[in-house]
């Protein structure tokens, strides 16, 4: 494996992906068992994160990492897991983007610092963290990942205030973009939210232990009690005695909606919300907006399955299971010299004939990106003899690439942003195509356009993006 | 990893786990990309056996073999692959059994004989191994491995017979039990099934090159065309010319129908029938026969969907995913220090908390083994707040171990095999629970009894065990 | 790591290397620290096998194997020892040999027979193996691996004898070789020598516990008494009551003097004599029959170390170390993609330019194989501004294969066998060139022709070799 | 493996071990072959580090490293030398420290700075590397490792200087120490000496391209000639234009001894004198300091080798091979549960009692540490059967730790900073016992007290050792 290669550019970036990771994040205080519970914690966060794993403890003034390349239950056993001593723990999935994958961009990260030993595990993406990089090696900092992140804890380890927390309030004010943080200290652990709250983070309690996680899938799996979220533009002190927050900004809060739409887990409450009841119910209203006639409902498993029950249940056609997924898909797959015609795809789904030969089936998903994916699943349930395709997409056309951390294309790649729905439904070869509209997304969701950050669907984003970064993804050339 | 460790008692056995391994198997002949099919198609069997994976190819007079402990996936790449070359590849997952993983017993297992080099791949279980192998040793054999398969290709060195296939046909003559088999030689592939036909196996043709597989789902994946099934009691030997068979041995045909139930994929049709529309069937005549006052139907997932989805149209009773599965669960897994109930299950399955929450639900699975998963679930979904569980089975209590392939375990741990109806509901706390009848079970799959191996569900066995194997099992002592 | 990978040829041997691998064994029975004891033995047996290494344990009735690929002390691990209980055990490690490294031909070697488990370690050659194996092979036998020590389990296995040693002794009857052997079963640890005593085999003592090896450094590790050599044709019974052995056949003896000219370790005792005193008897007598005038004494490190010393005290040159070598040399090493002159043994050896610049040396080795390194090691000093180079060998001319168990290559490839003294001299490249003669070597030695293996030297096999071997090996033809 | 286990204490640095190791250090400038010449300039300097190894490569603007735990040989294989393209080139390997053994400290090591990326390998001690670290800290900077070297690459990336080498010339103003480095950046590579030239660093030409090696070892292996040492205080830039230094500092110059005593190798030219002819003459004059009735002269292997050797020549008495050194020692060994004594030297070394039995010897070894291990060997040796031994020390009594890179142990545990010669005769159970003397060895060295570094035999530090280092160590207090 190749552990401990590092590339740095001259401008100590990579422009492809670098800044575009969706991750997720855990963090426990004052408990006995920080460290495997913190594993347990990212063990139900992996959906957020495949590419890597990693935990830091703080024991004493000591604080330990162990982080590598794979997934959680890979990455540690018992015996890492007792490499780990220590009452308090954060840890971090980060999701994988091809060709961007070094160990040296694992977190949490940790450095040596005049406060003290600091961890940093972070979810989202900071849009001016380019622009403050620079700032930063041009008065002598040296970085050590292409991460975004590393420039946080500058910011602290420079900041003339007197606490971790004081400093870390200077240095989000100085940042800007969508993202969750958690900080380890020798003054304890603080986790923040961004002041339009476009990353989820949550606050529980285990058995007298204050927990937070990205998601609430977690706290199920540990038993831990939800409490509330962080608010937006908070920063949050855990420990036994009770979290105590502090504002450090103060904006109005647009939470991300992709992660209901896709992002989450279904059993997973965010932003306040269930995800599997807004599923059902972009579902639903994409029903009523997009009606067609048919015989079965049939979703693109996993991700469509609560739209398309959603879908059924308000059409009155029935649902099935026309598409199996298979579920020991590695992460290196090695394709066969002789051609198999939409490959990719089969190596994950195959259809149920017996289920949707000679049928006229509405086909579910939540999103289509590139196109080239809808594409060879309609071509191989038309193999499979079905005999009319009605593709239903439970949001509505994505047209802008996310910059608050969520892993998209450039607009370049992006089918809907290049093509009408027409061009789009010929493309992929179905017999209808319909999108969920914007206001029907909205109002399934419950929030106004304002109060949401729906920029990969609008192109409208809540933090200004940098013209470098837009420029970097080709959106200003267009 | 413990890649050398062979364990061998005196007796050549091991009393647990050895002779209870359900497998996949894979084979092509005649084909430019053979072990690279041969992958392929494994990974598609992936689900048949998770525990080691093996590939042996014939090329000129050698037989290579490349196997592991792990997944398809991961034992595999293309250095190992292009270690394999050659136009005829035979393969094989292995089932995890508790305790009983040795390298030793990965297959295909390889001998250099006095007709040349021997790969055979075994699905199955052989009822008088023990005996034939007490036998063979007698006689100074040597014996390398536990699995019972070894003694196929004992008997097919010792036979005076001219060919391999008629020295195979001899010594399938001598061997007893449930199975499917692929042998390689210098005479080419040959792949046999049981006298009774207990287990799968289907030809197809891709691109000429005849291929074998157990389920009809690897053909699927590499865009070969089914032909047939590999009768009961047929050897066939597999070549471009096209495949002769030739029949060994003549009995009534009895197909296990716990394929059905549980183990074949939804989208592989299984002794000319469609898995899923089996379970489909399962679950409408168990509607039909255990009715419920009740708001939705949920699934255990995966196993229990097509049933609960069966059960759900025939009842009119909405269907809803109440419980989401984590599919990043690893082999091995670390349990905190700390108790957190219902771990196990906890770490596969959770409530979706919005969809359950004061509901009335009927909980369909396919089948309860020892009854504490079952009531693990029971317990987690009460927690979260689901009013009424009425537990419905889309099979007959499960009664009685298999001889045959799959690993079941002994009577004695079998909850159906010691309890009432009754005593179980109250064992796993549902407020009713209801088994599919073995005569629905076959009125649905469409077999009469004596046409169908359901000894699991009835004790009635198609090919007679033998008292040791009983007394091994705890069977007769009761 | 390529663990699990079999090569088997329809004739289930590989013409090259497979019957050539010299080796190094070890036991220990009635011992409560058996694997540690026999994973410390082997570890002072390591110059004679870096290929692989392994342990097999009996405990109760259970025989336990741990073997891999490397070297001993990376094998095996606490964990890798504690998977080895019990109070007898074996132990094996395996020499290089290009191309033909498998797993499968690691040692011990483990079969399950009608006897019960049997274990097998082995050093040397069997001269009819492969007849044998034919033989077996045709009455239907399996063949696991390309060693020839196979055959002796199979006709173990086979033996109607009552037990293991009287079917020990049977079986020995039958092959022919040179060899040394030692067999782990239910009735205890047998120990073996050919009937002409060609390889070595000591018996020692260790807290009362017997002990076996290959040559005595092993008991000075552990801190075991040297006993007694097993006798030419001699099965020992290793127990803690005694040792008690049996005459299997009698013929007259002739050790391998190889053992003592380049392959045992200076500092063991074998076959009664000290392997330091022997070379440096070598050495003195060379000084005799090929004096130079030569201003030092150099050897090449580490195998003409003491053949060196004596000649430089015989002839009061001046010893010098004007040689050094690299003992990091890996397993495998990276060739630079630009011409580096000398490159392999650059990688080793080092000329001292200061201690030989501009001076006439006597260059020592214990032999000439290819003459290619010789020749290397020539001109390295050459362009270290040595004068004037008098190779001096402390063997005769390496003529003839060994087929007793020490990889040579075939005739063909042996300088010595197709070139005169004058031509291999004008080859290397040296100024002059003397080797020991073979009276002289035997005269130092203590032993006549008659009592001696010397058959790479002279080409006269004590035991005869198949013409079926020397056309394989291409002497016939010549 | 622990591959990504970083331990910060809140001062960012380890008390034990974090500060004192010696290492091996090359670069290569406009080569085709960089990374691989690299590795095998690596690979000729393994004996001064076997902990870890590394390479960083410069190809356009990106800097690449590879490096982890363990041998040159056994870190690095094609695919891992082919990720490092690029025509310039710098390699570490680092001395294992018992404990202190990251991933993290491994070199070399990179950052990204306002000059690009930057690159360094060290080989040496910073003595107020604590307190500028210190400073550092407390104006914002992040530190990743444990080792001094990381504070270097923070003042060059601080320097307002224009250009790297000045940059680098202003940071070598502000440490203080023994060291020699390498730095690699968009401007080239440039190599530095202390200002004492205490550690050594040679520059050489391989066909065209400027080379630089803590040894000329590795330019044997390279077939590089030697063109000159880089001086002290001076700061070269490679390029094939040819080197150009500069002084950025004038100090008398002190080179270490003990490299010649015991650190280099012997076929190394190190600060101008052949290592192997130091040897020899500190053995000669010890034999006339202290002479001994005795019938051989015994070097403990390797490192007495060469003085064992002037011992001999200069007395007349015979030199004997009467100790073995087994070279495959691996990097963990497991100790028998059952005691033997003296188990650890007996892994190393062995006596060839035939050589040695009723002998009266003098045992020659370069140095005495805590006299452990000297005291098993003359037990050893005793037992072996040895009638006197005579020890002599091929330099003076070891008084005092290393502040300049060379990982000693502290003063409480060097035997001769505690006792007086006839004590520490007594303590390891010699006869006599004599040390070569001070003058003795600077006479042979060929330079006097003021011109060499030997702080290890007088206390004598040529750079001030910072109070709190001497507290550390325990020096002060005593």
């Amino acid at each position: 494996m190749n552990v401990s290669r590092e590339a740095l550019t001259s401008d100590g970036m990579e422009t492809r992906g670098g800044f575009r990771d969706e991750c997720g994040i855990f963090g426990i205080a004052d408990s006995e068992d920080a460290a495997n519970i913190a594993y347990l914690g990212l063990y139900a966060l992996q959906h957020r994160g495949q590419e890597s794993a990693g935990i830091a403890t703080l024991d004493g003034e000591l604080v330990r990492v162990e982080r590598e390349m794979g997934y959680v239950a890979d990455v540690f056993d018992e015996a890492r897991l007792s490499r780990l001593p220590g009452r308090a723990a954060i840890g971090h999935v980060r999701y994988s983007t091809a060709g961007a994958s070094h160990l040296a961009n694992a977190q949490p990260i940790v450095f040596a610092t005049g406060r003290g030993p600091l961890a940093l595990a972070h979810n989202g993406n900071l849009v001016n963290a380019r622009e403050i990089r620079r700032r930063l090696e041009q008065s002598g900092a040296l970085f050590t990942t292409t991460s975004d992140s590393e420039v946080i804890l500058h910011l602290v380890a420079r900041s003339k205030a007197p606490d971790v927390a004081s400093a870390l309030a200077e240095a989000l004010l100085d940042v800007q973009g969508g993202y969750s943080i958690l900080v380890l200290s020798l003054e304890g652990i603080f986790a923040a939210r961004d002041p339009h709250g476009i990353r989820p983070l949550s606050l529980g309690t285990r058995e007298g232990s204050p927990v937070v996680a990205s998601e609430t899938c977690a706290f199920d799996l540990i038993e831990a009690r939800f409490e509330r979220d962080v608010e937006p533009g908070e920063i949050v002190r855990l420990s036994r005695a009770g979290v105590t927050g502090r504002r450090f900004a103060i904006a109005n809060s647009t939470p991300c909606i992709f992660e209901h739409v896709y992002f989450a887990r279904p059993d997973s409450t965010v932003f306040g919300k269930s995800v599997a009841a807004s599923r059902e119910a972009f579902g639903a209203r994409l029903a009523r907006e997009h009606p067609a006639e048919a015989d079965l409902v049939v979703p693109v498993p996993d991700s469509g399955m609560y739209a398309a029950l959603g879908y059924a249940r308000e059409s009155g056609i029935p649902f099935a299971l026309g598409l199996v997924r298979n579920h020991y898909v590695g992460r290196t797959f090695i394709e066969p010299k002789q051609a198999i015609r939409h490959f990719g795809v089969k190596v994950k789904l195959n259809p149920v004939r017996d289920v949707v030969e000679g049928k006229r089936i509405v086909l579910v998903d939540d999103s289509i990106v590139r196109g080239t994916t809808s594409k060879k699943i309609v071509r191989m349930l038309r193999e499979a003899g079905v005999r009319e395709i009605h593709m239903r997409v439970s949001s509505p056309p994505t047209m802008a690439s996310c910059h608050y951390g969520i892993d998209t294309p450039t607009r370049r790649e992006l089918i809907a942003a290049n093509s009408s729905v027409e061009e789009i439904r010929q493309f992929i070869g179905a017999d209808s195509l319909g999108y969920l509209s914007t206001e029907g997304m909205l109002e399934a969701f419950g929030r106004p356009l304002q109060a949401t950050c729906a920029a990969c669907f609008t192109g409208v984003y809540p933090v200004e993006i940098p013209e470098e970064e837009l420029e970097k993804e080709g959106a200003v050339a267009r």
